[in-house]
This record gives structure tokens, sequence and C-alpha cells, in this order.
């Protein structure tokens, strides 16, 4: 049996931010990976997703910009955007794999099973560590009806040889957002298969309308309250998706209904417990057993299940284990849509705001703005939310073709507990998103 | 003859910016504007110049990513372009007038020109201010040669009808530069005549250096160390610039050799000094006249002649007229050279930095990296200059189609007195230009 300071199982951004800054410091570290090193962010994840985008991006600046001084609209070729991602995803995994054992760790490939507390086995090789972390990732969840094996994830959405003709999503969280957003540009027929009425749970509503109207100025089309019974494969090869009084038939179907931790770990075996949202940690982010630590998207936190957030609990876990006693905390974390309209977010919702007097939001419909009719935006909101007391900005939520970037300098301000009329008096370049700030604090 | 408490002579950014607050304050006010209302920016400066650019930054992001999923490249329609401009720029001067007056503010149009310390003349009326503020701007210089009434201005390009074929500009300052960009994007041949071997000057070389680049690989083409001597008009109605050795047949050529204060005011009638680089001002924007305020880019300060320093100018003056007593502290200021490849910078440059043992240079081709590689940038560099005693960040440089809004981040960065590591522990929207500054601290 060979044994290990620190096991880490899964190879992704989680797992890794972890490895890293420990084998730096001296201990000897073993990590397991069953699928592609890199993990889903890199390779099938957020990256690639945000590869196809640019040529969404690039594709509707120039298509909202005939109206203003542009003639022609390209088009997206799908084989060749293809091409484009997989020149980057296909050396993810051999290089992720010998960056780690180049800094002197041990790469291990397999499905990693719990023995006992201080035991995992990968096939038939045992290992022993003293501390171990689980970062293994959460899997997508496919709908439990008739004919799921005729549905399709996200990850095969993002590595697709050639776009079908007419395509379903089922669930209208934001992969299904994204992807659908990306697929009715690319020039796909799109429908999304809502189980409630409410798409983007989490997000702002009015935000949430304005991405949801743009998209079905794309054509993308949004069946509300359906509780899908049954997929089945027609006679000429396209899939039909069944509930009560409704029939569609599309080339393909995808969910993205959300993700689940894996269960192929044996954590009872170790005495690590789990509920729905996945493994339970302390503000440690130690799970019931305490030198078994549970990072990333596996871990049941409060934050969002994002690749930076699991970067974040792996370079925590990493001091920790280095001799650090704080417990987590948590800056303001910025989440991101990104469709033909961005919805970006990050700290104190309006929503919460607008029933706490703590609180004064300020929300201005910007469409207009020179700043957004200058890129001749569809659609634009910027929603701060202040603290009264202390003047500290505390939330954002920002709705544009480029939302990330001012939520991402929102997020410093919110970060480093700059009041609003400090940001009103700094100067910023002219004139930009930026520079407006100074109008909507 | 009418008395004021105060007397702006502009209303431009830097005079209203100063006019709004002191006519709240319940100031008896009066503005003079000689020309259009908004003065340079919204009406013939960065507003339009940057509606221009939009249409470049589509067209570009489009043509970048052929080589990444998208096919074809849309053209740059003038006519279209300009009517999408004037558009904006019509309703500027009629708008902005009437905001003032609305505030009870009275508005005057015509030339001022001093009398005495305190009085003023409109044409026939004088005006007698307790308080004057100087907002006036500058004027474009034109070259002192043979046929300068042949040579047009950045203020006649932004408001062409039509493209010419062939564009010459004199000058490669930021308004030449930009203004290059945007003529060979919309399909002109475009050249760039330099009295000196050095574009941008004030800008970083490696950053202008990529830029040059990729302006020659648009066709435009610069001319180093010529001396110009002559303009004419040649049979066929183009425009022959020469000098020694050299000849260059164009349609229309342009003017972009720095700009000067004004010159109509009869300022020696107030004991108002002034140097060649404009009025000379206390760190309070006083005049060598005590309560004659000089502000924005008539005024001699050491900051870069942008928008928004006036206004911060204006703001000052305001307050310090409403009783502050604190001399002026600008922050950290942005300066944003827009074309195909943006240059933006921010406080100590790396060539300072590079001399000066107090600090640390981190300087990254980032071409290849993720972020830009995403988004098929043809160059990206990221320069970040940190205080080694403190960890600060004091200054960047960032060349990239979207360097603009990175430096902005940075820019708060540095005005926050954020140390770098803590904005490496920062969460920003993952992958974005922000996540990356992990990288680059």
């Amino acid at each position: 049996m060979q044994q290990y300071d620190v096991i880490v199982i899964g190879g992704g951004p989680g797992g890794l931010a972890a490895a890293y800054p420990l084998a730096s410091a001296g201990k000897k570290v073993l990590v397991v990976e069953r699928d592609l090193w890199g993990g889903t962010c890199p390779n099938y994840g957020c990256d690639p997703k945000k590869m196809l985008y640019s040529a969404v991006q690039a594709k509707t600046y120039a298509a909202r910009m005939t109206k203003a001084g542009l003639n022609g609209i390209p088009d997206i070729n799908w084989p060749k955007l293809m091409a484009f991602k997989r020149a980057y995803t296909r050396t993810v995994p051999s290089g992720t794999r010998s960056g780690v054992t180049g800094a002197g760790m041990v790469a291990v490939d397999g499905e990693a099973r719990f023995i006992d507390e201080h035991t995992i086995a990968v096939g038939e090789d045992l290992y022993e560590g003293q501390d171990i972390i689980i970062a293994t990732g959460v899997q997508p969840v496919l709908p439990d009806i008739k004919g799921r094996e005729l549905i399709a994830t996200s990850r095969d959405f993002l590595d697709m040889d050639h776009l079908p003709q007419h395509i379903a999503f089922i669930g209208a969280g934001y992969v299904s957002m994204e992807l659908a957003n990306i697929a009715a540009a690319a020039g796909a027929e799109v429908d999304v298969i809502m189980h409630g009425d409410r798409a983007l749970r989490g997000f702002p509503a009015a935000a949430v309308d304005a991405l949801q109207k743009a998209m079905q100025n794309e054509h993308i089309h949004f069946h509300e309250n359906i509780e899908l019974k049954r997929v089945d494969e027609t006679p000429q090869g396209t899939l039909r998706l069944q509930a009560d009084g409704f029939t569609l038939d599309v080339q393909r179907v995808f969910a993205a209904m959300g993700r689940r931790p894996d269960e192929q770990l044996h954590l009872n075996r170790a005495h690590v417990k789990t509920t729905a949202r996945g493994i339970v940690v302390n503000e440690f982010l130690e799970t019931t057993t305490p030198h078994i630590y549970a990072i990333g998207d596996v871990a049941a936190t409060s934050q969002p299940k994002l690749t930076p957030v699991a970067g974040f609990d792996g370079r925590y876990v990493a001091e920790h284990l280095l001799g650090s006693a704080a417990p987590i905390a948590y800056p303001a974390i910025p989440t991101t849509v990104y469709g033909s309209l961005e919805i970006s977010k990050v700290g104190v919702s309006p929503e919460t705001a607008a029933g706490d007097d703590r609180y004064v939001v300020n929300s201005e419909d910007v469409t207009h703005w020179y700043t957004y009719n200058r890129t001749q935006e569809t659609f634009a909101s910027v929603t701060v939310v202040e603290e009264k007391a202390t003047n500290l900005i505390v939330g954002a939520t920002v709705v544009s073709s480029s939302a990330e970037s001012l939520v991402n300098l929102l997020t410093m301000a919110i970060n480093t507990k700059t009041p609003a009329d400090q940001v009103q008096r700094m100067v910023f370049a002219y004139p930009s998103e930026a520079s407006d700030m100074d109008y909507l604090l």
C-alpha cells in the first residue's frame, strides 16, 4: 500500500488548486482522475462554452451594428467553430496530467472508492492518505422518463460534429440558457422545455425577463409548465418529446436540469455524510470525518457551483492543511450567464434588498444611454445595491452584452469595501461602462 | 452690467461639472459658450469618435473570428455610420443648453473676452463675476506650412459625408492613431506622416510597437521623420503633400498634431498668465488671479487632457468655491487609445518602474492565453507595476482589443490601495480578463 500525505480525488480546478501548493510545500501528494485531467471546466465546461460564445458575441455585435454603420452579418460555421474549440481542449488532459507529475505529484487514472477513512482503492491498487480531499465535482442530471437514453448532456453539445437543425433543451437553468443561445445564433431552431414557469432561478426576475425576451427575438421558444413524459425515436429519425397536450419533434435533445454529486465514491465507508446538495462540510471544508475534506461543486456549501469557487476552496484547504487556522471566508462572488444578453450578478440581490430597509437599490434601464447606444444594445440595465448606513456597494446585477466586465469592477468595489461616493470620485476610461458609475450610484 | 456669483466660460464637460453643483448650491451662475453647447467631447471628440469605433470593434471582432467559427466579414458603410453618429450628436447642443437654463443658470452664446479681473464681455454685453472659471478647452494645431488651409481637423473627420479613398494624417498622437484606424477599417487607404520616429509619445514603447504593427497589418503606412513642407491641390483635385524626397497624393489630409489653448480671451487684461502648455494654475486650480480658475484642457496641470479630468477639475472647483479648503488631489487616471488594438495605461509606467528599484514590473505577452485566444487577439500584453515594499499595484499598461475594461479594473485596485495578493484572492467571472489577474500579479 502506497502512503501519501494528501490524496486528492479529482484532477479538476478545485483539486489541483489544492494539490499544487501542497506539493510545493513538500507534501507527498497523489491525485486521482477517472476521466479527463483538468476536469469539467476546461474540457467540457466553462472554457469551451465561452469559446463557442466568442462566435456568438462577434456575430451578434456585428448584427446589432447593422443598424449603425455595418453591412453584412457573419454566419457561424459549426464545424469550424468546433475545430477551434478542439484545438484548445485536445491538449488539456495531457497538459494537465504532465503538469501534475512535473510538479512531483503522483497521477493515477481511474475511479477512486473509499475503503476506510484513510484508504482509497483505484482498481486493484490501494492508497493510504493522511488527509484526503474530495474534489469530484458533479454530474449532469437526466430526467427519469422513458427514453432518457436518447437525451444528451451539455458535454455532448459542446462536442457535436454538426449542428442539428432543431434542438430541444430540457430545463431553463444557466447551462440550458447559454447553450440555447449558442445553438440559435449558430442557426438551429431551439425549444426550451421548462418544468415550471421561471427560467434561471436565483437570478433577479427583471433581468431574466429581459434575457428571455432577447432569446425570443432570436426565435428561441420557451414552453412553460411542461411535465415531460417520454422521449421516443420516430421512424424519420427525429426525437419526439411528449407531455400532456404537448408534442415536439427535434433532431436532438439535451438535458441541463442541474447537476448532482458523484455517487461512486462509497463515502459511507469513510463515514462521510451527504445531503441532496452534496457532501456536508463545516467552515474548514472538513467533512463529517475530520481529515477528509470536500471542495468545489461536490461540497454542500452555500456558494455557487463555479470554477473559481472550486479554486478558492482548493487554495483554502491547502493553506488549512499547511497550518492556517482561519475558517473559510468567501469574498463576494459574481455569477454570469452568457447569452445574446449577459446577466451578471454579485452580492446582495435587488430582490433581497427591496425588502430590507438597510439597503437602497438604484436600478436604471440604461438601454438608451450613450454607452449602450454606442454598441446598439437591445436592452441594458444596471442595478446597484448600497448599504444605507455605510454607503458601501454590497450588490449589483447588470444586463447587457458585456455585463461581465462591469460586474467584475463592482465585485472589486464590494470586496475592497469602497463606498459609492469614493467610486464616483474615481476617473475611468471615458466614455465607458465604468465612467457611467458616476450616475448609477 | 449683469452680476453673477460665478461666470463659467465654456459649456463643455469641465465647465458644466463646475456649474451644476454651484447652481444647486444657490449660486447665481452664468455659462458662456461660443460654439456648440456640450463642448468638444460629445460634439466632435470622444463620444462621436467612440461611436465610429463601435463599427470598427464589431467588424474587427468578426474578422478575427473568421479563423475560429465565423464566415463573412461585415463592411463599414460610412454614410450609415455617420447617420448613426449624427442621430446622437445633433441633439447635444440644444439638450445641453436647455439643461443649463433648466437648472436655473443663465446661458449666453458668444465669444467671451476679459475686460478686467471681474468683468467679461460677450459681444456688446458686459458681465461681472465674483468668481470666474475658464473652461474653454484647446484648439487643434495646424502645421504652419504652405497650403495649411487645405488641411482639415479631427472635427472635420468626424463629420465627413463620405469616406475619401485615400487619407493622410499629419502627426502620430492618439487622435491621428485612432482616426487612422477608423479610416482604414472603413476601407480607406491611410498614410500617417510622422515628424519624428515615435508614435504616441507618453505610451510605453512596446505597446506602441504592437499597435503600429497591427495598424501596418491593416495596410496603414507610417512615414517617419518627415518635415512636411507644403500641401497643394493638384489639377486632378487631390492633395499633394511634399517634403524633402517625399511626395504623397491623397484625397484629404487631417492634422492632429496636438492642441493648444484658446487665444481669444484677452487673459492679459485679467492678469491671468499662460505658458505654452496652457493657463498657469496652482493646487487649487486658481490662476495667477486668485478668484479666476482654469480647469480641464486649458489648464496647465500635469494631468492628461481628458474629458473625465475636466469633469474632476470642475467638480473640484465647485467644492472649493463652496468652502472646501483641500488642494486638488488627482486619483490614478487611465488613458486609452482606441484602435485595431487598444492601448490603455494608468499610473506608474513600466519604463519609469524599470529604472527604479522600489518597483517590480510583471509583463506578460498573453496573446496565446485562453482569454485572448478565445477572442482571437492578434496581440495582447498585460504589464503591471507593483511597489515592492507594500505589494500595492501602482501602474498598468494593457494592449488588447479590450484593454479599456481591464485597465478600469486595475485603476480601481490602484485607487483603493488594494495589495496585489488581495486582488489575487478575489473571485471574478470566470474565465475572464479579470480572473487572469491571479497569474499576472
